[in-house]
């Protein structure tokens, strides 16, 4: 099976083999090629050139991307698209002046979503998340990486990567999962919390590794969650297993998760709205790369992470949506990007940097996603007739999306 | 030709003849009837009801709408859609850190586009107005109001509200037009702004009535653009055309723009970002409405007009794109809402409201518009599979938009 992209008015995000990920002035440096073609077989992209040199012969399809721009589908690494029902009340409870953490005082947030998926069949739960994938993927998204963290008990943890692992098997679309167990301390161990990162350690990692559920593991370290010391104790056991930190530092309050993160050398820290000079230090020349997810910004009213300082400090930046029913009830890449260059101030090169290579090598995914490079997956987005890549973040609140291909199938 | 809408999950916003504009604790209020059916005559809704009396019969198309949600198409009763090019290139430079008014300053800005325009042919204009107006359909615009204020020539002015009256009647969609000649100073009259004022009163306002090209005037009331005075003549002499005011006020500083158009009984006084407290005295119990442009403080960083606080005033508000090349290029009514919601504190139902039937109201078209009553246009937005109509404030980044009705036809 082969399809041939034609007449593309601009392919986006060229790159050879090895592609590395980008930090400081290489993040606004996007290599295109004007009036391109695209060859697909089977799943992977084949070659690419210009139109002066088109390939010639038979093609069980061919696309006439006249006007259109063609970019890598975007990489999202950091979403809980699997969960049970929505948290609609608690946005108009927020609405009405409560905040976030006076929510989940109340018995609402991850704790709310937690009480919900541990009374959902995992039938259901794959369904529900299932019609969330579907949406994404039409959105641009090609690989996306999902965490657990709303089961909070044993049975219910391995239920969400279980489902996480069944879209990655049954979507067109690359799935990566990571292990939250730290995501909330669960009622029951409201007054014990040492007893439940005990259990994470001693039941649920152990668990997870034996049925090669999760790629990655996370903690949500922050005041009111899980401190330093509990952050060093679930990372440390989960090098047992070979399991990559990716963790939440930093969303609400400074507390040492940057520096946390880079001592067990996380792949990434993710959220960073609240920053400090100490923090940057630490993730620069580090190997951690910083995920921003400024759709959480916007939906609950919190600072935006310093994308832009973080890129002139040289700290690899990625871009993702933090897809989640409380913070972040959108998968929209596109928004991101718009967000990213309009209140972090990312040029649109940057941002599509962030959303696509770095984005992949977020996930583990260099080699396989993220970029126009010959082998590499054919996740491919056609944009309608806009008259530059720029206009994607500019025309704000327009996905811009004419279609787009997963692993060579056109959705 | 009549067209049965069946299983309709929840319908939104019923009210009856004469539906009256909203205000304070009314706009909280959202009429609705679960299981309904709604029934359009040509382009009309001729009945609607709840499913245990649906009509029986034959019928030239049933549109089965089980767990969907059907409300009135949005009222977008401030855009400026007719425009040629774009400005994406100030775009890039705000990201490197110029300001709105010091991209005025050096030549961009409002000139820019009137450059553009003059330069541009009707056809083509039109054209590319267009484009845009069929995607604002396809995203629930079922009303919408269009500015001059790019041409700032007699003969380029004129152009702009021709090719705003060709869309009107070539799309299913109803456009009301302003003339908003004084939208800026152009670069031949820098140091004689009297003499633009006086060539607007003299030349384009008659140009513009003879040719009935116009239902509303505009004006930009803020300093670097038209003062209070420029206002005041310029409002005065459109009188004589029953030229009924929307003005642009309080965007950037509060001058007396507000008491200017309460003083002309404008319709409605639009902006508003920048609100003192006499302001808001000025505007209760005018009969002035309120038109917040959430789009246009999240793409251009100024502060979200205080909606929360004109609702709890007693002024009844509207919400609106501002579609532009400059400030808000985008026309996406739905993003819109969410912004109100998530930004201004508006609860869902205040929301709709303002982007209904307080819209329509504030295009004149509340007899024909905004609101699911007997006899109006069938102009209806069918959205996806929702759990309800808070759903679309929520789910921000998601349409949520399954299929779009305009006076009668199914887009």
């Amino acid at each position: 099976m082969n399809v041939l992209l034609t007449n593309i008015r601009e392919l986006v995000q060229i790159r050879e083999f090895p592609v590395k990920k980008l930090s400081g002035p290489d993040m606004n440096d996007l290599p295109t090629l004007k009036n391109a073609w695209l060859l697909i077989q089977d799943d992977r992209i084949l070659n690419f050139g210009g139109m002066e040199a088109a390939p010639e012969g038979t093609f069980d399809q061919v696309i006439d991307c006249s006007g259109k721009t063609v970019l890598p589908s975007w990489c999202d690494s950091h979403t809980h698209i699997v969960y049970a029902g929505n948290r609609e009340q608690e946005f108009v409870d927020r609405i009405n002046g409560l905040t976030y953490q006076e929510i989940a005082q109340k018995g609402g947030g991850i704790l709310n979503s937690a009480k919900k998926l541990q009374q959902t069949s995992e039938e259901e739960l794959f369904e529900q998340s299932a019609k969330r994938l579907v949406e994404v993927m039409a959105m641009g998204t090609g690989a996306i990486e999902i965490k657990s963290g709303y089961g909070l008990t044993t049975e219910a943890e391995l239920k969400m990567l279980r489902v996480a692992k069944r879209l990655d098997r049954e979507y067109p679309v690359t799935v990566k999962t990571t292990f939250l167990g730290a995501h909330a301390v669960p009622k029951e161990f409201k007054n014990n919390k040492e007893g439940y990162v005990d259990l994470i350690i001693e039941e649920m990692l152990p668990a997870v590794a034996e049925e090669k559920l999760a790629d990655f593991v996370d903690v949500f370290c922050e005041d009111g969650y899980f401190s330093t010391e509990d952050t060093d104790r679930i990372l440390s056991a989960a090098t047992r297993y070979n399991l990559v930190p990716k963790i939440h530092v930093n969303q609400f309050n400074t507390i040492g998760g940057v520096a946390m993160g880079v001592k067990h050398k996380a792949l990434t820290v993710d959220h960073l709205e609240v920053l400090s000079d100490d923090d940057i230090r630490e993730l620069q020349h580090s190997g951690t790369m910083a995920v921003a997810l400024p759709g959480c910004s916007f939906f609950l009213g919190i600072p935006y992470t310093p994308g832009r300082t973080l890129i002139d400090a040289g700290v690899p930046l990625v871009l993702a949506t933090d897809f989640n029913p409380g913070s972040s009830p959108s998968g929209n890449m596109n928004f991101v990007l718009a967000a990213a260059c309009i209140k972090m101030k990312l040029s649109p090169e940057e941002a599509i940097n962030a959303a696509t290579i770095n984005a992949a090598h977020a996930m583990g995914l260099e080699d396989t996603h993220g970029s126009i490079t010959k082998g590499k997956k054919a996740n491919l987005i056609i944009t309608t007739e806009i008259p530059s890549y720029g206009f994607l973040p500019y025309y704000f609140g327009n996905d811009c999306i004419d279609s787009v291909i997963c692993e060579g199938k056109l959705l």
